[in-house]
C-alpha cells in the first residue's frame, strides 16, 4: 500500500511550554503532503520532519486562533526563497482572507507564486478539496470561534492484477490496464476470461480525521464513522471538565468517547494544556474508554492503516 | 556587579533549518528584561531560557523582515493569557504601526494591557528608551529595508561605601546614602571626612551593541566604541562575499573588523546562512581578525563585562 501517514509537527495548545510547539501536522497521502494548521515554527518543524517543501501545495487551517495559524506567513515567505512557482492553496474560515492578504503584502513582497485563498464554511460538512487520489471534507466543530476539522479520505484504487491467473491464461500485457479498469481478458485462443478471475480486490480505502479545537460533540462520530485514525484534541483530563466546558475544549475521556462511537481504528490525542509536564494522565483516561490511543508528540509519525 | 547578560533565543537567518531559530535575544540588565527582535517561536524560546514573562515590558525590533518580527503577535497573545495588565512597549520602524495593530486587533482581542508602539527612526543614532538604570540607543544600519541595531548602555551607578573607613571614622549609618550621593561625612566629634575617603569607585558602566542585519559599515564602530560585547551578524564566510554584498549582509571577517575597530571587549556572531551545518568556518574567519569571538547558539547566555 502506498503511504498514508500523519506527521505531528506540534501538539501543544496556546500557552507556550518548553516541551511542545502549537498545532501543526502534515498528512502524507501517496506522495502528496497536506498541512493541517500552521502554528509558529511550523517551517522549522517541517524541516525536522524531513518533509519536502516542494510537495506541499495545500494548507488547511481549522480556525483563526494564533496557535493554529501564526506560522503561515513565515512559511509562505520561506517558500518564496526556494524558487517556488507552483500556487499555494490555503483553506481557512472566510474571515482570514483580508488579514492574510494584508500580512502577505507586508511580509512577502515579490513572491513568484500565487497564494490562493479558499474560504471554508465551518458550518458545513462537505468536500473542500479533491484530486484523483484523495478528498478532504470539512467537519463542523464547536469552539469559541468558527472552527472545523478536516477528514482526509483516499479514493478507491484499481484492483490488483493477479499475476498467476494472467500467466495461466496467457493474457497479453497490453490488456492489463483495461482489465484493471473493468474489462474482461481475452486469451490468445479467443477465450474470454472474466475480469473477476484476473484481479484481486483493491487496497481498502483509508481515512484520517483531524478534530481540533472543539468541545465534546456527541454527534461528531456520525461524520467520521470507521476512520482508521482520529486525531481529537484532549486539552484536559476530566478533573478540569469545567474548564473544558468554559473554553470549548475536550477532555481525554470525551475524545475517547468520540473514537469509540465512531468505531475508529486508532485515536491520537494532543493539544495539551500547558499545565501538564507529563501527559500520561490523559493517555490513561482515554484508554479507560477506548483502548487504541497514542499521545501525540513532536516528531511522531503515525501510519493510517 | 548586578547581572548584565545576553540570552540568545535564536540566531539563524530567514531560511529555516533544523538547528536554529530565527533572530531573537533577551538583554537582561539589573533585573529588567529587554527583547531584541522576535522571530517565530520566541515565546517558546523565552520559556526555555527560563525568562520571566512578567519582567519583559520593552521589545525592540531591528527591521520588518519576517525572521525578525513574526513571533511578536503570538508572544503578545500569550502575554494576554498570563493576566498581565502592565503596558507592553514595542519599538520598531514606523512602517510596522499599521499592520501590527491590524494583526493585534485580529489575533489578540480582549487584551487587558495596552501595546504601546514607538516608531524608531532607523536613520538616527539617538536614545529611544531610558530609565534610571539603562539607556537604549538606535544604531542606523544598512540593509535592504529600513533597519537599525540597538545599543544598551548602563547608567553610572553610585560609588561603593568603604565599610572599613566608615567604621574607622564612626560615621553614623543615616549619612551613608548622602555620602554615596556626594556629600562628605561628619564624625561624632564633628570632624568632616571628605567623601572621597569614604567611598570606592562605582562599578564601570557596561554596554552591549546588537547589530543585525547589515552590510559591512566601515564607520559603524564609531557609534559603539568600547562596547563590552558586540553582536554583529555574520551571515556568510568570505567565499560568499558577493552574496553578502548583494543581500546587504556581512561576512564573519567584516563583523570582526567592526569589533576590532570599535575596540570591543568581545564579539558574538550569528544570523547564520542556512547553508552551514557547522559554523566553525565563521568562527575561524572572525578570529583571524579579532581574537575574542563566540558563536551564538540557542540557549547561550553571555555575560556583558
Amino acid at each position: 500500500m502506498e503511504p498514508f501517514k500523519v506527521h505531528v509537527l506540534g501538539c501543544g495548545s496556546a500557552k507556550p511550554t518548553t516541551r511542545h510547539f502549537a498545532s501543526s501536522q502534515v498528512v502524507e497521502i501517496r506522495g502528496r503532503l497536506f498541512l493541517v494548521d500552521c502554528a509558529e515554527a511550523t517551517q522549522v518543524q517541517l524541516r525536522r520532519a524531513k518533509c519536502r517543501f516542494s510537495k506541499l501545495s495545500h494548507i488547511f487551517i481549522s480556525h483563526l486562533h494564533g496557535d493554529h495559524c501564526l506560522g503561515l506567513v513565515g512559511l509562505i515567505s520561506s517558500f518564496g526563497m526556494t524558487g517556488r512557482t507552483a500556487p499555494m492553496h490555503v483553506y481557512a474560515p472566510a474571515q482570514f482572507d483580508d488579514i492574510l492578504h494584508r500580512m502577505l503584502d507586508f511580509f512577502c513582497g515579490g513572491l513568484e507564486f500565487p497564494v490562493v485563498f479558499h474560504p471554508v464554511d465551518t458550518n458545513c460538512h462537505k468536500v473542500v478539496f479533491e484530486d484523483k487520489c484523495v478528498s478532504v471534507k470539512s467537519l463542523p466543530l464547536e469552539h469559541r470561534v468558527p472552527c472545523c476539522g478536516y477528514l482526509f479520505e483516499e479514493k478507491p484504487t484499481l484492483p490488483h492484477i493477479r499475476r498467476d491467473m494472467v500467466d495461466f491464461h496467457q493474457i497479453p500485457v497490453w490488456q492489463l490496464n483495461n482489465i484493471k479498469n473493468g474489462e474482461d481478458g481475452v486469451a490468445p485462443d479467443g477465450r474470454v476470461v472474466p475480469q473477476a478471475e484476473l484481479v484481486s480486490p483493491p487496497d481498502p480505502v483509508r481515512a484520517y480525521a483531524y478534530c481540533s479545537d472543539t468541545r465534546y460533540m456527541p454527534s461528531l462520530h456520525k461524520m467520521i464513522m470507521g476512520v482508521n485514525l482520529l486525531y481529537h484534541e484532549s486539552t484536559y483530563d476530566s478533573t478540569y471538565q469545567e474548564l473544558a466546558n468554559k473554553y470549548f475544549h475536550s477532555t481525554a475521556a470525551e475524545a475517547a468517547r468520540v473514537a469509540r462511537d465512531a468505531n475508529a481504528g486508532h485515536l491520537l490525542i494532543g493539544h495539551y494544556s500547558a499545565r501538564y509536564d507529563d501527559e500520561s494522565v490523559l493517555l490513561s483516561e482515554a484508554q479507560a474508554v477506548f483502548p487504541y490511543v497514542t499521545l501525540a508528540q513532536e516528531g511522531l509519525v503515525v501510519d493510517v492503516e
